[in-house]
């Protein structure tokens, strides 16, 4: 019953076009180059490591073959993952492999299958189809050429990363100077390279500057005079101390929220990663988080720019109730997408069920896929649109029993799918 | 099958009268004056306010029909949530007014529709026997006068957050100098004086004292003699650092669960809010709480009143394993209902199923409503007691299955459920 | 049919022999003496003087009866508890004891009709029988004897937490120097010391080192020459400050953790409690968690150590995920069983459908019984596998509904089962 309205929500929602606001699919070669690169996708090769450690067994730099095949024969221990789905998704339905060709055919013949779709002329095309792909979002950095690509496919987002967290740093400067021409030697410097940089994405159509920032940063007001005086020492290339980096990051933060508020784009916010937490890791393999991880430390943040909106996503799933109550009380705080770490079906349908109940369906912003390449969107949408079928199916449910829910009709779930997926972000990040 | 025995759990419990233990409830007006008050609870204007943000769209002091006309049309916004269903519950149960009435009559109507109702010399008497209200808790400041209302209904509560957190402040002396003509001039005299006030809510039947508390606060056993040399820089009006303000709210914690020992009253306990988080919130609209959020802190004060039995609630999901844990091992602690941004289905289905499989039956408080107006008393207990039935049905189900657990039956469930809801609150408050 | 399904699984993974890789069985009596040894699990204590605190109402000392006596009041209260299931089943299942007969017998009949199972000859034989077990690792001090039982059935491992946590006191240094002979009047004897102990433990066949943690322990490396000049102090009696007892418990799990390398054997970590935060509490039932509990304190030794594997265990709730996602990336950390208070069916069938989802197969350690009696071996490994196959008969439905999952048959779901219980086991611990 609950399974088959789970699924008849699920062939809806699934027709719909997607709206990916948050990718780092590379405009100038959205698809995959071969077989490798999907199963280089971070994913398969920490979960494949992490199975079955072997010094130096993976190199992004190898040849398609060689990484096919250092991966082959670890993937088996995958195939209980949700991710291993994912691959066995674009296997199919792209690549023409079917799924048990992973377990008798050879690396040569999987690479050279898949590379014979790859190469065919409407590879993208075909996918963009079957995927639904109307617009997905990118991740830019600062000094990127954002203007040679598909500005009906692609839609450019500033990641400030880099000038938040690695502060005014001779490299930095040397980028922000080579990318705008200005002098970086004082703040006022600084101040306008970044809004040169700020105004050209706008021009460019940014949805919005995007970061992700570690698990302790409490945000608290920085003035520019102090500002200044943690800069010189930075562009001597001085390390400053976490005490200063903190600050320093805040500082940056207000200066781009800013920038926001006057050019009336919102601030993606990405909260609570640790980088480079395990150093043998693969390629993007080596970044976790702390379960002790809150929003409130951007709460300074949040009240000093009440005209910013803030699409919001967090880590990890101990922050997932006081993101839906921040979605739930402040006007400027959308709760974005299920992020890395929590974006597998049981924290999604936690999360999903909590944002149904408590968040007016004007505010979410449903999925994102942060796929490096367009073959990850479908595989990935499609998980998090059976979750939310299957959540919505309950809801219906359960209104039906319960005498004190409003019933909710199967149009009424799927205008809210509708909302969360398509209609929220469009007006969110000004489609 | 499973929703089936859910339902028919419900409608037992359901039928049984309630016994409400913390509530806002004003006993000289216990109902609301107009809709205005009750659309203006604050969890609508929250979420109207989230949904749809517009400077200054809201007061508490407008006019209902104007109160009306400001939230009604973003009202739609929230129609997915547990709180709008309360609403419609209301409506159509006490004010006569159909669901689909709000969306499609004006403010005028609904606000003189609702009047008719409000106004009839038995609605108060209707809503009581509508819920089955048999009791319910209020909270009282220190210095309100608990006289003169009906006992048999209303139990009297002392809040007592404005002496542990607004610590000997001038204001708060004067209040207290007014209230019993004690001088506070110095610990002593504020002991006395708090003291009387405790002696007086004693005669009057309080249930219990209350504090709701901040997440970080750490207890710590204080001496008379560091709070004496606290106190005067208070009274002086002199601003305490974070330490001094910890501090102190120690030893008030430590002196009034002293008087909770002597005259045999719980101490009812809600942990971790962060007020004023969000300055720019509607009425009782700007508090939120961090996902770090331990109960652990209080460990000084359970361990030094073995005596004082503590109910307690907690506001973020993460500690609801901790309370359980507490709850199971500690004589003294009592997990005590679902508290605001856990008052969610999903939050409480959680809970109430680690409570069943781990607490002693005769321990939790099921629920209290924390309503403004008895108007919301039936709609939220019928939220949680369907929540309950659902997890007490899946119980019964899993017992009938599973080779290592004992039957529950639905005799025995219901029960458990009777125990929750009535005897064990009965027990710890003394009913 | 879910349930159907779920039920099926059960039945085979039941009748699979069990390997137990952590407990506190004591190999010269590895069953109780009495009905009151079992009912003394601290479990039963715990709750039952939750339930009803009388002052010095238990005993661990108390003859068998006056034991039973005094819980058997306090029975009725926990009825509704999992760990009141485990009891019934050893009750019907061990000792012949219908569990009706405990609401209608004395104490005396109880402990009679027990005594008869237990004094059987073949008591212990049928128990192991019944249990299918085929071997159960011990929990050993580091001077208590390790050869003088049946090494087929039980396997030592090495309990570090008094070497660790009460660093070099001279009853540590006294004790360490009776069982090695070794002088341990600097570090470099303390060093040849443990070595030694470490030595003797690999040759008896030691599984693992094992140590339980605080939740805010955050390791640090700490080299001989700070270690040497902590030393001395404590020597002398004097207490170390809480910073000097943190590093040189950094220190001395470096130390074992290269003895781990060195010798090839896993470091067994269980991480996050609180101990003696109940004074009231009866033996074994002082100790609780705080919910803000993280694991990545440890990052600093996985890091160190990247040959040693870490079987990691949490206590909280909360750390789920981050455990989870440690499994995920890092090749030495295994997700050990649902350690105490979270050994319980809502967090355990929650945590197995996250590795379930995310950590490849060939990783988990399902579950140990950290039992103190053959008895409870069964009851918690039943409640574990119930628990297990409820998951995997859902993601064997689910699979078949949802078109971008990849099937998951029976077999393969008995597959995955079959690796965390028994295969991933023994290939960690090398039987």
């Amino acid at each position: 019953m609950n399974q088959g309205l789970a699924q008849q929500l699920f062939q809806t929602i699934d027709s719909w076009p997607i709206l990916d606001p948050h990718s780092h699919v590379r405009p100038q070669q959205p698809v995959a180059h071969s077989l490798a690169d999907l199963l280089g996708y971070h994913y398969y090769t920490e979960l494949a490591q992490s199975a079955e450690f072997e010094e130096g067994w993976w190199s992004d730099q190898a040849e398609p073959v060689t990484r096919v095949q250092a991966i082959l024969p670890k993937l088996k221990y995958l195939r209980n993952t949700i991710q291993y789905s994912w691959m066995m998704l674009i296997s199919r339905e792209f690549l023409g492999i079917p799924a048990d060709a992973w377990q008798t055919q050879t690396a040569e013949w999987l690479v050279q299958t898949a590379q014979k779709a790859i190469d065919a002329p409407d590879y993208q095309q075909t996918i963009l189809q079957k995927t639904g792909l109307q617009r997905i979002y990118l991740t830019n950095a600062f000094d990127e050429p954002i203007k040679s690509y598909d500005t009906n496919l692609f839609r450019p987002c500033l990641r400030v990363d880099d000038l938040v967290f690695t502060p005014a740093t001779s490299q930095v400067a040397t980028r922000l100077h080579t990318t705008t021409g200005c002098d970086i030697s004082d703040l006022s410097g600084l101040k306008t390279a970044v809004r040169e940089v700020f105004k050209r994405f706008v021009q460019a159509g940014m949805a919005y500057p995007a970061v992700s920032t570690p698990a302790n940063l409490v945000f608290e007001p920085v003035d520019d005079v102090a500002a200044e005086s943690m800069m010189r020492p930075m562009l001597d290339n001085l390390q400053p101390d976490s005490g200063v980096r903190d600050r320093w990051a805040s500082w940056m933060l207000q200066f781009i929220a800013g920038l926001c508020q006057e050019y009336k784009v919102p601030f993606h916010l990405m909260l609570g990663v640790t980088r480079n937490a395990y150093p043998f890791g693969v390629p993007s393999g080596k970044d976790l988080f702390p379960s002790t991880n809150r929003i409130d430390g951007f709460d300074g943040l949040f009240n000093l720019f009440p005209k910013v909106n803030f699409p919001t996503s967090v880590l990890s799933d101990t922050s997932g109730l006081e993101l839906t109550a921040a979605a739930w009380i402040r006007h400027n705080i959308y709760p974005s997408g299920h992020w890395w770490y929590s974006n597998n079906p049981i924290e999604i349908e936690r999360d999903v069920r909590r944002r149904l109940e408590l968040v007016p369906w004007n505010k979410p912003v449903a999925y994102y896929s942060d796929a490096y390449y367009l073959e990850f969107v479908l595989p990935k949408f499609r998980m998090y649109k059976f979750c939310l079928a299957k959540v919505l199916a309950n809801a219906i449910n359960e209104s039906a029993q319960h005498p004190n829910r409003e019933p909710l009709t199967t149009d009424d779930a799927l205008a809210i799918a509708h909302a969360w997926l398509l209609d929220n972000p469009k007006r969110i990040f000004q489609e």
